[in-house]
């Protein structure tokens, strides 16, 4: 099958384009807006973009039906933010901090996470999760945007990542070891994939 | 564990934040040179980063040694590529197309692989990935380059999604099934996973 997505007749159910790009890993990123209040809420339209410097990079935006908004104006107003990196063992918790929220609530209140402080940025780490990518905001791209509500952006976060948390129990030899990690990733429609299955090719010649 | 990445004195034998961002969707990227010449190269700084309209960016750059810088200037020569989506069945294949090969080496040749013209894009399509995106250029973003080699740059490009091809020996009931697909995403050091250990969970109330 083949479609244009300007008209975006693809004749499924579910426009499929999210279930294309995957698995796409998630960025559970925390941030503090201008008056204090911590958010959280989980991006999949996230990854790392550069390794020198070390920057990564969430799609925020466009009519967002489960929140999460909070987030770019968050790292705009006051420039940090912190990935945490979502595992299996979260997965309920990552999830309940997708729903949609009043900008004042605090979803590590909202999800019973417990916090803890960041090294070199404000926001604070989700202590269970065991990497913790610490951020200072380098800019944001507006993104073309076609919802017509004029509170609809669509912005692109770029970040350098400052300082790396990675909880030593999930290393094997020095190596983050995947089958302690766990980590989940998005797919399309409401399912999730565990990148615990690994495989290994050597770089070619 | 922890460090800055300023002096990055992470003391591990490998640098460990490519296997924290993880798993990274494979962007198999297929472009054409202003000369012709078609390049193939996968990009794991590789997502979608928005749905309406459906954009899609990938990181490249810095010191590469896997080769594959041809993409960025082709796509800003010519405005044109595709994403084609590795799956595990082409998976030696797309590691081939990451060698380091000279500007005028035609990687599907290289790797044994056909191609398929694209509908509104001139780049070819790996014919027998399952899921294709043909892509115009948005725009390129610079970003910091740590590498004192005057060639050295990076850069994300951004593009837009036009047209989407979906094989339908992969889709179940209208969806994209993922046992069928087993799309491929990159790990740290030299792992892969396979994205089709699947489980689901219902949005958030």
């Amino acid at each position: 099958m083949f479609y244009e997505t300007r008209d975006n007749r693809h004749g499924l159910p579910h426009d499929p384009f999210k279930s294309c790009v995957v698995p796409r890993c998630i960025g559970w990123i925390s941030s503090i807006s201008a008056e204090g209040v911590v958010n959280l809420a989980p991006y999949s339209f996230f990854n790392a973009i550069s390794t020198d410097p070390h920057m990564v990079a969430f799609g925020s935006g466009g009519r967002h039906p489960h929140g999460g908004k909070d987030s770019i104006s968050n790292v705009e107003a006051t420039g940090e933010f912190v990935c945490n990196l979502a595992t299996f063992d979260l997965r309920e918790q990552m999830s309940r901090t997708s729903a949609t929220t009043a900008p004042e609530v605090d979803e590590f209140d909202y999800a019973g996470l417990e916090a803890a402080p960041a090294t070199l940025v404000r926001p604070p780490r989700v202590r269970a999760a065991p990497i913790h990518l610490e951020c200072v905001h380098y800019r944001t791209i507006d993104l073309p945007c076609r919802d017509p509500d004029p509170l609809a952006r669509n912005g692109l976060v770029i970040g350098e990542v400052v300082g790396v948390h990675i909880n030593d129990e999930i290393l094997s030899d020095g190596m983050v070891d995947m089958s302690k990690f766990r980590p989940i990733a998005r797919l399309g429609y409401m399912d999730y994939s565990v990148a615990d299955n690994v495989f290994t090719m050597p770089f070619p010649d």
